[in-house]
C-alpha cells in the first residue's frame, strides 16, 4: 500500500526550536511516503477569528520556516488549507453524519475551551466544535493512511478513524483508518524557563540571525545557586543544560562533569551552546535566501496547491458518487 | 437598493398543489428582483443522510417542476446547493464566529429533533443542528436581501440577520440585513384530509396527467354525513370543497349553496373541480414538455450554476479580503 501523510500547522507567527524536532520528523517522511503538508489557516479561525490581522503574513513565515527545515517542495505539496475548498465540502458532509456526542467527548474539547476562556476568549463556538471534523477531512480528502501527531492529538486521530469507518459502512470504502506516527518530541522550555510562548518572547526562532541566537543563549537562565564561577553548579536546574540535551547530545556528559566541579563558567557553556545552535541553523538559513529569492517560496505554495486540489478532487468524485450526489 | 431573492427547496420528491402556492409567490419575485433559487441538495442530507439513493433524481424532478410552474431561467438562475462549493466555504467561516446557543435556541431545532427522532431518525449530529448556520451562507453568499418564506422560517431568517450583523461588525460591511417576504399560503390538506405526505399517497403532483388528477380528486374525503344524493352536505367538513377555496374561490359560494341543499351531487362537484385543477396544471404540462425536451433543463442548471457561481466568487473575494484571508 502507498503511504500517504498528511501533517500541517496553524500560521501563527514564526517557528522555533522547538517545533525543528517535529518538522525533522516530517523532513524523514518524506523518504518513503506521499506526503501533504498544509498551512491551516483556516484552524487558526476557529480560535482567533477576532484577529487575522497577521494571518497572511504568517503563511508565509510559516511557508518558508517549512523550505528552511527541509520540506522539500520536489517531494511534498506544502499547501495553504483555505485554497482547496473541498476541505470545506468534505467537512460539510462528515458533519451530516457526525454525531454531536462524538465532537463533546473529544478531550482537548473541554481543555482548551475552559484554558482559553479564562484568556478571555469565548470559544463556544459552532467551529471550534467542529475542528476536529475539519481535521478529519483535511486528512481523509488525501487519503492519508499514516498521521505524525503529538500523544495530546491522539482522540483526534481516533475521530478521523471514526469517522472514516461510518462514511465506510454508510456509503462504502472510500477511506483508510489511518494512523499515527508518534513523535515523541522532548518538551523544550523558553530560555526562562517557562513555557516556550510568543508573549513572553523567550523562544529562539528557526529565523533568527546568529547574532540573535548568541543574544537569546546569553539570557538563557543558569542555575541560580552558582553565583560565582567557581561555585559548583547543578546543570539538572539549567536550562543550557536541558538545550545540550537536545541539540548536543554528544557534549552532555563533559558539561555535565565541568559544570559540577566548576570547571567551567556559564559564559563560555553558553558559548558553545550558542555555535552549536548556529551550526544546525545554518543550512536552514541557506535554503530559507534560497526560497526568499525571487519569492520562490509563492511559485511552491502555488504547486502544492495544485498537486493537493488534484488528489482532493479526485477523492471527492469518488465522495460523491458513493453518496450518490451530483 | 436591487432587489435580490434567495429560495429553495430540498430535492425530496415530486412537488405537488400545495408547493405549487408558494412556487406563484416566487414567479412574481421574478419580475421585481434578481433571483436565486436553489435547489438545496446539501439541506436534504442534514436529515437524509442514511438514505440517499433518490437524491439525484429528485434533482431533476424539482428542476422540472420549478420551469413548469415558470421559473423562467432567462430571469432567474436556478441551480443546485451543492455545486457551489462556496456555500460550503462560508458555512465553514461563519461557523468560526456563531455561539453554539444561538443554533441551539433555534425554536424549529428541538421541536424537529424530537419529532423525527420519534420516527427513528437520529439527529443529534453537528449537521443537522449546523442546518440554520448553511441557510445563512446560501442566502447571504447572493446579498440577497429578500427572502420568501413561511412564518415557521421566520427565527431561521433572525439568525441569517444575526449572522450578517455579526460579520460586518467583525470584519466590515459586507452582507446585507436580509428581510422576510411573508407569503401566508393556506394549508392545504391531501385527498384524505390528512397532511400531504409522498407515504399517504394522498397529494396531487404538479406532473400529474389529466387522469390522475381525474382519479385523485375522485378520492376525496367528502362529508360523511351526506350518503345519499338527496341528503344536504357540509362543505365546511369537506375536503374537495377546500380544494374548492383555494384554486376556484370564484366558485366557492355556488357549491357551498348547492352541497347545503342537496342541489349537486358529489360527483358532478369533484368533476368541476378536477377539470379546473386540471386547467391550472395545463401551462405546466407544456412547459414541462418543453424544458424536457432534449433534456433542456439540464442545460438550465448549468447556466443557473454558472450565474450563481460567478456571484457566490464574487461575495467570497470580498469576504476573504473583509477578513484578511488570501
Ligand atoms: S555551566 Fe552550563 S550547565 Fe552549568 S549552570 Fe552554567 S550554563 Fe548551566
Ligand atoms: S357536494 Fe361538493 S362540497 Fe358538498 S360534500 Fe359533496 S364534494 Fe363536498
Amino acid at each position: 500500500m502507498e503511504k500517504i501523510v498528511l501533517s500541517g500547522m496553524r500560521p501563527t507567527g514564526r517557528l522555533h526550536l522547538g517545533h525543528l524536532l517535529v518538522l525533522e520528523n516530517w523532513v524523514k517522511l518524506q523518504e518513503e511516503a506521499k506526503c501533504f503538508y498544509m498551512i491551516a489557516d483556516w484552524h487558526a479561525l476557529t480560535t482567533e477569528y477576532e484577529n487575522t490581522d497577521e494571518v497572511l503574513q504568517n503563511i508565509e513565515y510559516l511557508a518558508l520556516d517549512f523550505l528552511a527545515a527541509g520540506i522539500d517542495p520536489e517531494k511534498s505539496a506544502l499547501f495553504v488549507q483555505s485554497e482547496i475548498k473541498e476541505h470545506a465540502e468534505l467537512a460539510l458532509l462528515f458533519g451530516m453524519f457526525t454525531p454531536l456526542s462524538w465532537l463533546e467527548r473529544v478531550p482537548t474539547y473541554k481543555d482548551q475551551k475552559e484554558k482559553l476562556g479564562e484568556m478571555g476568549k469565548d470559544l463556544n463556538t459552532y467551529g471550534f466544535l467542529g475542528y476536529p471534523l475539519l481535521q478529519a477531512a483535511d486528512i481523509l480528502i488525501y487519503r492519508a493512511n499514516l498521521v505524525p501527531v503529538g500523544e495530546d492529538q491522539l482522540p483526534h486521530l481516533e475521530l478521523t478513524r471514526e469517522i472514516a469507518r461510518r462514511f465506510n459502512y454508510l456509503y462504502g470504502s472510500v477511506f483508510p483508518e489511518p494512523q499515527a506516527v508518534l513523535h515523541t518530541v522532548p518538551l523544550l522550555p523558553g530560555i526562562d524557563g517557562r513555557k516556550m510562548s510568543k508573549s513572553y518572547k523567550n523562544e529562539i526562532a528557526l529565523s533568527s540571525t546568529p547574532e540573535e541566537v548568541s543574544e537569546q543563549v546569553r539570557n538563557m537562565i543558569t542555575d541560580p545557586a552558582r553565583v560565582r564561577k567557581t561555585d559548583p553548579g547543578h546543570p539538572e536546574v539549567c536550562v543550557v543544560h536541558t538545550y545540550y540535551q537536545v541539540f548536543y547530545p554528544e557534549k552532555v556528559a563533559e558539561i555535565e562533569e565541568q559544570c559540577r566541579t566548576a570547571g567551567i563558567g556559564c559564559v563560555a557553556c553558553k558559548k558553545q551552546l550558542a555555535v552549536k545552535i548556529n551550526e544546525i541553523l545554518e543550512p536552514l538559513r541557506e535554503r530559507r535566501q534560497e526560497f526568499l529569492k525571487g519569492k520562490k517560496y509563492l511559485e511552491i505554495l502555488a504547486e502544492g496547491q495544485a498537486k493537493a486540489s488534484r488528489a482532493a478532487k479526485e477523492t471527492m468524485m469518488e465522495v460523491r458518487e458513493k453518496m450518490k450526489l451530483r
